[in-house]
C-alpha cells in the first residue's frame, strides 16, 4: 500500500470541495438561508461538538452508534460531533430561548458528521441547512415551512421537484378509533411498512390494505382517502393534506403515501420529503414534531432540513466569475473600480503572470477592458 | 451538581451563537470572503476531519497535542478535527491542484477546533477565514494579501486597526552573513525573544541588541534598521517593509518588531499580525511560508487568516432586520413583494400572534406598511 498521508489522501467518506464546487456550496447555502431569513427565521449557530449524552437524549433522526465520539482530553467527558442540527435547535429553543414568545422561528446552516453516511452517496460530512418553527404544528405553519423550502430550492435553481406527503400517525389514529384492531399496533405497522396486504389479512386487518392502495398522486390519493369510511376521524388530516398540496403545487408534483413511516418515526401528524430531477436521493425533508423542555413538557414544532451537497453535485450554484487580468503597474484605482462593478480582478506580479496562466477571460489593456 | 444534560449545557469551550450574533457571524464571514473573492481567490472547502498523521505532518501553527482526536469506528484509523485550515489548503495546492499554474489564489472559511483555546478567550471552536497565494513570496504578493486583509476588515466595519510587521528570518540572515556569531543560533534567538540585552552580551553578540531597540512605530523602526551596518544584507528586507508600510498606511498604524518570532516560527521572510481597537486579541495574522509537495520539494507561499469570532464579540456585523407583521388572511403576493424589497415578513397563524409577540417594528394593515 502506498502512503496515504504523503499523497494527501483523506479518510473514507471525507472530501475536499475544490473550485468551483466549494464556491457553489457556499452560494447555495447563502441563497437558501437568505430566503428563509426573509420570512423572519433568525439564525442560530450551535457548536459542532456537544456532550454525547446530550445529543443522544435529544436525537430523533440519528442513533447513538451514528455519532463520531471522543473523550475530551480537557474535561474527560465523552463528547460527540453533531450528526444533525435540528436537535440542537430544539435544545436552544427550550433552554436559552425558552422565554421568547411563540411561535419562535429559527434557521441554521452548517456541517454535520456521522460514522456512516446518512444520505445517498459515501460522504460522512454533509452541509445541512434548515428552518424550525417552535410552538405550533398548525397546518398554516406547515404550509409556511413547506412553501419556504420549495421557494428556497427554486431560488437555488431546482426545477422538476416532487413532494411526498406522509401521515405518520394515521394508522395509530385509526386503530385507536374507527378502525379498531386486535393485532399489536407494531405488527400492523410492520405489515404496512412492507406494503404487505397478505400480512394485514393474516392480522385480521384487511381494511388497512385500502390505505396502501390510497398511495399515489395527490388528487387520486385524496379522493381515495375521502372515500374511506373513517367516521370523520381523518377530516382534519384530509383538509391539511389539501392545504399542503395547494401550497406545493406551484413548485412541485405532489404524491401522498398515507402509511409511509420510514424516516418519519419521530414526526407527529405530517411529514414531507422533497426530491428533484437530477439530484440523487432526498433534497430535503420536514414535518411536525415535538420538542421536549427540561421540565419534561413537550411543545409542538414544525421544520425542515435541506441537504446542500446534493444540489452542488447536481451542478447547481456554480456561477461563473468574470476574471480580469490586471497587468503589472496598473493603477490600483482601476482594479478597485472593476471590483466594485462586480468583476474579479487578478493582479500580475511578474511578466510570467499571463492572462492564460491566471485563467482570465478578460484583461485590462491601457485602461480598457478587453474580452480575450 | 445539577444535571448538565437536561439543562442543555454545553462542554467547556463550546457555545451557541444566538440571534443576532449568529447572523452577524455569517454576515461577517460573507463580507470577508466576498472581498477576497473579488481579487481572484477561489474558494476551497476541505473537510473538518483528516487522518491525524496527515494533519500533524503538515501543521505549523498547532501541535499534535492541540488536536481533538478519535479512532474512526469504520476504518479504525486515528482521525482528528482540523485545528487550522491553512495546512489543508497547502495540502490541496500541492496535490489535487498541483497542476494548476502559479500563482494559485485560494480562499477558505469554516470552523476549526482545538483541545485548548488558540486565541484569546475560552472558546475551543472558532470560525477561521483566510486567503493563500501559492507559488510566490514576492513582496507584491505579500502587499496584495496584507492589503486585501485590511480592506476586508474595513469592509466588515473595523477601524482603528494596527499592523505589526516582523522579520522571522532576520537574525538567521545576519548571523549567516555580516553579523557572524559564536554562540548557538537557538540561544541567540531565545535571548532576542526575551528582549534580553544582558543575555546577548553574555553570548558575545551585543550588537544584536540594536535590533531590539529598532522595534517600534514604522518610520522610526525603518530609520534605525537603515542605520545598521549590515553590509547591504537587509536592503531587500527594508525595501519590502517600506512597501508593506505604504500598503497598510491607509487602513492601519504600523509597527515593526524585527526580531519577534512568537507564533511566526514557520514564516519565512515576513510575518504580520493585525489588531484593532475594541477587539480582544489578534484579528488575524499572515506572512510568507513554504508548502511541501509530496515529492519533498518546497514552494513559496503567502497568506493570512482572520478570526471572525473576535469581530462578532466586538459587536460588528449585526445588521438590524426590519420585521414586518403580516396579519392573518393577507394576500400572499403582498408579503412576497415586501420580501423582494428587502423586508423581513412574519406571518400570523392565529389571533394570538401579535406584532409584539413576533417582535415586529412594522405591520401591514389594510395593505399599507405601518411603523409601530
Amino acid at each position: 500500500m502506498t502512503d496515504p498521508i504523503s499523497k494527501g489522501l483523506l479518510p473514507e467518506g471525507f472530501r475536499d470541495r475544490l473550485p468551483p464546487q466549494a464556491e457553489a456550496a457556499a452560494d447555495l447555502l447563502r441563497t437558501l438561508l437568505d430566503r428563509v431569513s426573509a420570512h423572519g427565521y433568525e439564525r442560530v449557530s450551535p457548536p459542532l461538538v456537544e456532550f454525547e449524552d446530550s445529543l443522544v437524549t435529544r436525537l430523533s433522526s440519528a442513533r447513538p452508534q451514528d455519532l463520531l465520539r471522543f473523550v475530551d482530553p480537557l474535561s474527560q467527558h465523552s463528547l460527540a460531533l453533531r450528526p444533525d442540527i435540528t436537535a440542537q435547535v430544539g435544545r436552544i429553543a427550550t433552554t436559552r430561548m425558552a422565554h421568547i414568545p411563540r411561535p419562535l422561528r429559527l434557521a441554521y446552516g452548517g456541517p454535520v458528521l456521522r460514522v456512516r453516511p446518512a444520505q445517498v452517496g459515501p460522504q460522512r460530512e454533509a452541509m445541512q441547512m434548515g428552518a424550525e418553527l417552535i410552538g405550533s404544528d398548525h397546518v398554516d405553519a406547515v404550509a409556511e415551512l413547506l412553501g419556504i423550502a420549495l421557494e428556497a430550492l427554486a431560488a437555488a435553481g431546482l426545477s422538476d421537484m416532487s413532494v411526498d406527503l406522509t401521515l405518520p400517525d394515521l394508522v395509530g389514529t385509526l386503530a385507536g378509533g374507527p378502525w379498531p384492531i386486535t393485532a399489536a399496533l407494531a405488527d400492523m405497522q410492520t405489515a404496512l411498512d412492507g406494503k404487505d396486504a397478505a400480512a394485514l389479512n393474516a392480522l385480521g386487518a384487511a381494511r388497512y390494505g385500502t390505505l396502501i392502495e390510497a398511495a399515489g398522486p395527490a388528487d387520486a390519493a385524496l379522493a381515495r382517502l375521502k372515500a374511506l369510511d373513517t367516521a370523520g376521524a381523518l377530516d382534519t388530516r384530509i383538509a391539511g393534506l389539501e392545504r399542503l398540496v395547494a401550497t406545493a403545487a406551484p413548485h412541485a408534483a405532489v404524491t401522498i403515501d398515507p402509511t409511509e413511516r420510514h424516516g418519519f418515526e419521530y414526526q407527529t401528524w405530517i411529514g414531507f420529503s422533497v426530491f428533484a430531477e437530477g439530484v440523487r436521493g432526498e433534497v430535503g425533508r420536514g414535518g411536525t414534531y415535538l420538542v421536549r423542555h427540561p421540565g419534561g413538557s413537550e411543545e409542538a414544532a414544525v421544520g425542515f432540513s435541506l441537504y446542500v451537497d446534493g444540489l452542488v453535485d447536481a451542478g447547481l450554484g456554480a456561477s461563473r466569475r468574470r476574471r480580469v487580468f490586471v497587468p503589472l503597474g496598473t493603477d490600483a484605482a482601476l482594479g478597485a473600480k472593476l471590483r466594485a462593478e462586480g468583476w474579479t480582478t487578478l493582479a500580475a506580479f511578474t511578466d510570467a503572470d499571463t492572462p492564460t496562466r491566471l485563467r482570465c477571460e478578460y484583461a485590462l489593456k491601457d485602461g480598457e477592458l478587453l474580452k480575450l
